[in-house]
């Protein structure tokens, strides 16, 4: 039996972090860290957030396995999530609760919670953060919606083979390491954001057919510039 | 010119609040408060935050207007935020920056960013917040999402007018005061809350079809007990 805390931590800003979060993270006992090549900002930053609620729990670093990229998708995904369960339970060992800090909200497209559930009789005990999508609109200062109006949240695989969203007026899109936005002819404005949060913080928007272009270069360079990015968009119709 | 700063401050546990709101809680030398009939309990949690941030701001409070039920839906909300818009602006005088206290996040189905863009020369700032769908997924400890799977975000209004979105696979559902869930015939799973985060949070889950007409019921009395309720569920294929 073991207790798994996932705190979301927000989009980048050690700022975005809940009271509750903060409180968590204060009163862990041991943080499972992972690590990963070429993002050493955002190790940095979960450990100052760390540092800032307080906390003397004591850290187990954990390394994620590469992905296989010659299976099926949803075979590769599910055999990934298996063996980073597998390394938690290596890092956990006889303790009875470890806590994880989880970019964005442990529950919107990230694979944290699913790999939780892997592990036998744990106990999973969610921390809401602030999303990237949250982060974006108040970036923008937009609303999410329109008044009583749907939003679809995809990602950008699914645009790609699916085309917009039957009957949407709004979508928001997640994981998409391929400006996906470029292969829709539809009238749109986007709104988009990389690093949302962060000082590095970058943001565009306009109508599709100028911005995106535009967005397609800058997201490119800025790529280029830290070695890895973290990006996300809406699209509305008109 | 006037600056308009909203803050989400989540969904009831006070929290919720990010550490970026609670400084610009703690900032802010005029906060604006609502009061609305009946609903006590939220004013005095809203009183909390404020006192919990150390916060020495004027606090103004503003009544909220009566809606015309007898006009169409879009031109009644229209009409209803021009109203407050006025109320804002005799509550702030010639101030120059004005602080609110938003309910969840001040993107996600809320008005308050359409309110503040009638003020003439206002300038607004938000600050992201815990939506009542991720106190609801964390509750429940699950994800907002299948792997790669898409999510529509809807209305109580819209899904009974509508029905099940075309090719939805997971729906949630926001401002359903009438259990819209109860005219879906699909072979669907519900997560529902109410009151998330606070102390009277109640949870429930199940196949629709079970659990569909004890969530009614649950959510008459719990009504009834408290004089308000507020809640949301999120509905899935399967």
């Amino acid at each position: 039996m073991v207790e798994i805390t996932l705190v979301g931590i927000g989009t980048g800003h050690p700022d975005h972090v809940t009271l509750q979060g903060q409180k968590a993270i204060r009163d862990a006992q041991l943080i499972l860290l992972p690590r990963k090549a070429g993002k050493d900002d955002l190790a940095h930053l979960r450990r100052a957030i760390i540092e800032a609620a307080g906390s003397n729990a004591r850290i187990v670093p954990f390394d994620y396995p590469e992905r296989d990229d010659s299976l099926p998708y949803q075979v590769r995904v599910a055999q990934w999530h298996d063996e980073i369960a597998a390394r938690w339970a290596d890092a956990i060992g006889d303790a009875k609760a470890a806590t994880l800090l989880v970019w964005g909200d442990p529950g919107l497209y990230d694979s944290t919670l699913r790999i939780a559930d892997r592990l036998p009789g744990a106990r999973t005990r969610v921390i809401p953060g602030i999303s990237a999508l949250q982060a974006l609109t108040a970036a923008h200062a937009i609303p999410f919606n329109t008044v009583n109006g749907p939003v679809t949240i995809t990602t950008g695989r699914r645009l790609r083979d699916s085309g917009w969203p039957e009957g949407a007026e709004t979508v928001a899109v997640m994981l998409d390491g391929d400006c996906s936005f470029a292969t829709l002819s539809e009238n749109l404005t986007i709104w988009w954001g990389a690093y949302l949060g962060m000082t590095e913080q970058v943001l565009d928007h306009g109508p599709l057919p100028e911005a995106g272009p535009r967005i397609t270069a800058t997201r490119a360079a800025e790529r280029e510039r830290h070695g890895w990015i973290m990006d996300t968009y809406l699209l509305r119709k008109g």
